[in-house]
């Protein structure tokens, strides 16, 4: 039992995850920190949180759990906040969607509490966010991945693995830059492909009536260009690196698709087109066996 | 009344017009041609068509609509199969997701009957194909384009014009250079998209936990990677120009957010991604409001 969560980032996933150990009673009370009062104030009437405040240390000296859920931009400025008022058996943890780049927050901010802190990643959510969309169920049957590093406290660890096997999530561990290259190819270059897309077709001269008779496959392939563009760049910088590897290997691929094309290559069209229907078909099989 | 209708090719497009029609009562007999004996044998059992023959003259001869709705790599031959044996007072229609090139096959085929041919296309369907897939509700509160040219007859029109208003469909005519660089945007590019990213994946060494990592966005994302690549082949091919222009245009939008991303130009990719955002937003408005 978590007697004080302290929520720094009361949005989708921080409000989320607050919902869920509420519901399954795994927390006496929860006390959120923010910026934006409006968002706090609606977290306390939805009931995500109990009450909220702009001060770090009394939000953070009494809790036993400190969530960091804001977004990756902000994460070495909360850290450095906290760092000074940590009660000495908390532990924290943070949700963001790269890790080396929050590990290296850490290692530069959080001083011998570095131990206690365990990097992790929830992949859910979507292109919806702020704390309306909070919701319990959101990381049940979803994937959870922690990057501890060298120093972290075993028992912190082990902690942070209950917690969100409890919400329903199934926990792996992964070297940070293992994580950031699986998730700079999995979410991020989609992301900023769809993003692509999207303002590439606004740009052009004639978008009233591309965007007038796109079907409901570009509804579904260009979702992701709805997400938070804050949160986005965020990612995109923490991640630059994998990102722009990433982004260098689909243009390897598209452009050798688009020579195909030039080069009327019916054969390389389908060749490519094959490999990817009989990948993603495979894909789909597998998440449908674990019905995530 | 249609008395006789030739489905020339029954997966989802053919099947589906030919469910809707016989669901309003607009037909009295369909007869369908194709190659695939199994799949014609289906669709009769189905209910789809009411017999099927490999003779193009036995099909069309009596037939007073005809719809090819085969594979556009598949047009020329077949409008050359039809040509010496149309009735006078037959239609033809096909439901090509490229019209230029339906056209040019019309023009070198189908001499004086070129006048009774109306080129369109139902913007609908999705990720399957095959008759199985075929339902009469396909076409409701979706798209079709009308492409004709100087020579087709405007009763032909009108009447093809008047068949996809009844069964559900809003009807626009466009030119056909217009229509192949609209779909070139919103439906080719982003299949090229889906397969280049989920081929681009498959191929990297670490493809097992990428495949294994990946959620729901990337699910939705890559949903028309599973579609069929001989089609998406021939409408590569047969929108060669049209489609090549647009990626060459998606990677000039792509590159300039790599650089960003390199450059950690954070205002650069939020400007991108806020106006992506902001289009992506506005079209699903306009989306909900057609309750498309």
């Amino acid at each position: 039992m978590i007697n004080r969560l302290a929520v720094i980032g009361v949005g989708l996933i921080g409000g989320s995850l607050a919902r869920a150990m509420r519901k399954r009673g795994m927390v006496q009370e929860i006390v959120g920190v923010g910026r934006d009062e409006r968002n706090l104030q609606r977290a306390v009437e939805l009931g995500v949180i109990d009450s909220y405040t702009f001060d770090f240390s009394a939000a953070v000296g009494a809790a036993d759990l400190v969530v960091v859920a804001t977004t990756l931009g902000a994460t070495r400025d909360v850290f450095r906040r906290l760092a000074g008022h940590l009660s000495a058996s908390a532990i924290v943890t943070d949700v963001g969607s790269v890790k080396a780049s929050v590990i290296d927050d850490a290692r530069a901010t959080l001083g011998p509490q570095l131990t206690r802190f365990v990097p992790g990643h929830p992949i859910a959510g979507g292109e919806k966010s702020g704390v309306e969309a909070a919701v319990a169920n959101l990381f049940e049957r979803h994937r959870v991945i922690l990057t501890p590093v060298n120093e972290t406290d075993p028992a912190a660890l082990a902690t942070i693995r209950g917690i969100w096997t409890r919400v329903g999530a199934t926990v792996s561990d992964m070297e940070a830059s293992h994580h950031d290259a699986v998730l700079a190819a999995t979410s991020h270059l989609p992301h900023v492909l769809a993003y692509a897309l999207v303002d590439c077709l606004a740009g052009m001269s004639d978008s009233g009536a591309i965007f007038d008779f796109a079907a409901g496959g570009f509804r579904d392939f260009t979702r992701i260009a709805s997400s938070n563009p804050d949160m986005w760049r965020d990612i995109a910088l923490a991640n630059r690196e994998a990102l722009s590897r990433a982004c260098s290997a689909f243009i390897a691929t598209f452009s050798a698709l688009q020579r195909a094309i030039d080069h009327r290559d019916g054969d390389a069209l389908h060749a490519h087109f094959a490999r990817a229907k009989q990948a993603r078909d495979a894909y789909l099989q597998g998440l449908q066996k674990n019905e995530r």
